[in-house]
């Protein structure tokens, strides 16, 4: 199975996918992109720009959004904190963890220390994804529930193989950096709510581009790692526990659905808010749009949803903008009193607002009682209701929020998205970053990545 | 119980330390510093600074015995795979892994970037061993069984605790630094026999100063790591598995022998091949000083071990260097041919001579009908026979090997090795390495460690 990945990454090529394919592609790349950009606005952002500052290295590559350029496993490093930093970065669907944070921090890197054009960045992204994906299959539900953090774990592989296709190794050297990899995969779930999550993706894709790199120049490793005795699944998961049939899967890349970016696809994260948050916070904008409600006209708001979601978002009177994020009260408050629900939104002082800690008063949440009790019904759903003083009560229920592949967010609104995060991060003209986002929406026919990098990094306090 | 070693990590000072274990600790510092010379020359030895050299990095630390110097985390990855790259570095007798060759890259690259006592290195070398074997003695054998590599997995816990303690961290970061690790924490006994072996090191050594720094800087992590759900211990070993009691004995340190590096203290590496060949020698070089043997005299050599012994040995007529190191064959011809067995005895051309290929005819290898059969018994023990072609038939019996702390090496025996080490990997008169071994053998006198490695450096290939 190792070699049919390896194989799969090194034969890869722009001209063979689909064009689905390569406008997903395109779109979790804008996607990351911005979201990195973003994440140099946050402590943990700051912390490790300054980490890799002190430690130096060649100037192969830069820390997105910065004018600093250094080595391109620590510019990688950077990125990969960066991107995942506000946890606004993408999902997979019914699979634990985030794809594009440890691939993108590669192609950004070695896109612009080889000046990669935009098609082979599409292809490079595919390879990383899939194999990510492929091993999820495989060890899934297993490895997080035993305390992995996928992103980190799942994600340094899918680094080295972004990696290993941008920089054209060759079958066998491909099997020797996923058994480098297999000896560098690490990150604890345990923690979560830490700058470690954060971190996670940073290692990973620095792992993953290292491995890669330690095999092109000759450093040997097992070359069977994922499937033999002793290697990567049985060790990270349990022999009997991982579905080896599902890595077999990826030859089989004949018809579009056969393709992960595809099915299940990608989800784009529509608030830099807890997932969690995102079914109840579309129904809110529904109720509000639908029955044109005036803030003044609301007499209290119900939220019910699933014993997972209520579990997980414990803060009913938050104090910090990242106690807002996990916060359903502050969230739901924050939709009616601004009818948006941004980056800005989540500052300490914004949470603090007396306006806001007034509203979060009149919102309850609790469990649906159709979901009471219930474990296993994936996300379940989110219901809210809202009274009227004039006693009118409607109610909305959400399953699917935006932003998940079958209720997709529309392109304007990833550029929007794209616009919020990169001006929240950097100072940079609103003209310049929509020449960004129009180069990014059109990858493909971008020559060369690093003329973009170039343009974000001007302006840039660091 | 991260609490309790981060107390010990970091209140642990040279005047609390018995002379004993000060002893131990720089005859521990001077076999790896040697060591980590030799490893200069070998293929991965090459390979990892000519990795570093292409990545950069501000000019910190040196990569030992090299000019050449890097970022911190880079000079500490290349000391590492040096370290480790001869598989010559010291061993815990019952405990699976190296100890040193994580540890020590770290004390040279923070010694020599700050400035580093004698003293300090001393009592920081002992911080990390401490923490590391009572990590061990927690997991043991589990861990090990379940496919970890203790070397890469414990040893960057051990790195961690050797920098937090040069660093000196306060106990809040040492938790966190243990939060960080724990999630760098990797290492796949399956990359045995390859390159990804020694990188082990390298990778921990690199990861464990890296967490140690991060806490510094004011990254965040879970601060009971180690003990908690879904922790260090849970998910590297399994919960019911682990003998936490183990860690918390640290406490105690009220008499000597409750120092793990005086019970079961260091085991010293006496000839560079597989440590299961060591009985044997150690019985051959016996035979023929007592009995006086002469090559000429010797009708054949019959050599009888353990099951696992005779399993890792497979080399019956060895072709490389490397194979030589696994031979049983091989180590006893050369001992009968030159009465010496070092690194230069282990080159492709040595093993390939035809004198040694033709005598190893005369050397059978077998598993002792006493231990025949017997699985849990140790490392058991060799005897060796000799049959004289006069018909007089001597024979001896050894269980513990030279090197062992229960048998030990001398210090003119370490500093001979040391000598045989440095000599292999650098060009420098050997009274300039003499001067180095006396400085070394009188550590805790030594002000600042940068004069040390400033001297190995000058004279270097690289």
């Amino acid at each position: 199975e190792t070699k049919k990945l390896s194989e799969f990454v090194a034969k890869l090529e722009y001209s063979m996918l689909p064009e689905e394919v390569i406008d997903t592609a395109k779109k979790a790349f804008l996607d990351c992109f911005g979201v990195t950009l973003a994440g140099l606005n946050t402590t943990v952002g700051e912390k490790i720009i300054n980490y890799v500052k002190e430690m130096g290295g060649n100037p192969q590559a830069t820390a997105l959004g910065t004018k600093f350029k250094t080595s391109l496993p620590y510019a990688a490093l950077a990125n990969g904190v960066m991107a995942h930093a506000l946890d606004y970065d993408d999902i997979i669907p019914n699979m634990p963890g985030h794809p594009s944070c440890t691939i993108v921090p590669v192609l950004l890197v070695l896109g612009e220390h080889l000046g990669i054009s935009g098609e082979d960045l599409i292809t490079a992204y595919v390879a990383g994804f899939e194999v990510g994906t492929r091993i999820n299959l495989c060890i899934m539900d297993e490895h997080y529930k035993n305390g992995w953090h996928n992103t980190a774990t799942v994600g340094s592989i899918a680094a080295m193989a972004t990696a290993a296709n941008l920089l054209n190794l060759n079958v066998a050297e491909i099997q020797k950096s996923f058994g480098i990899i297999s000896s560098m995969v690490s990150g604890l779930k345990r923690n979560f709510g830490t700058m470690t999550k954060p971190l996670h993706a940073g290692t990973a894709a620095r792992n993953g581009l290292e491995a890669a790199i330690l095999a092109k120049n000759g450093f040997t490793a097992r070359e069977n790692i994922l499937e033999e005795r002793g290697g990567f699944l049985e060790v990270y998961c349990g022999r009997e526990k991982c579905n080896l049939k599902n890595i077999v899967n990826i030859l089989n890349l004949n018809f579009l659905d056969s393709y992960t970016i595809i099915n299940p696809g990608i989800g784009f994260k529509k608030y830099p808010s807890c997932y969690g948050t995102h079914q109840a916070i579309d129904a809110m904008f529904f109720l509000m749009k639908e029955h044109c409600l005036a803030l003044e006209q609301i007499n209290h708001v119900k939220c019910e949803t699933s014993e997972l979601f209520y579990s997980i978002l414990p803060y009913e009177r938050p104090k910090t903008g990242l106690e807002g994020k996990f916060s359903f009260q502050y969230c739901l408050a924050r939709v009616l009193l601004d009818r948006r629900l941004g980056l800005a939104e989540f500052t300490d002082e914004k949470v603090r607002e007396s306006s806001v800690q007034k509203l979060i008063n009149k919102v309850k949440v609790g469990i649906h009682p159709v979901l009471r009790g219930k474990k296993n019904i994936g996300f379940g759903f989110t219901v809210v209701t809202v009274q009227l003083k004039n006693g009118k009560v409607f109610s909305k229920k959400v399953i699917t929020p935006s932003g998940e592949p079958t209720n997709p967010i529309s392109q304007d609104e990833l550029v929007s998205k794209f616009i919020e995060c990169a001006s929240y991060g950097i100072q940079r003209e609103i003209e310049d970053l929509d020449y960004v986002a129009e180069q990014l929406k059109n990858l493909e026919e971008l020559k060369d990545i690093k003329k973009i990098i170039d343009i974000v990094a001007k302006g840039s306090r660091f």
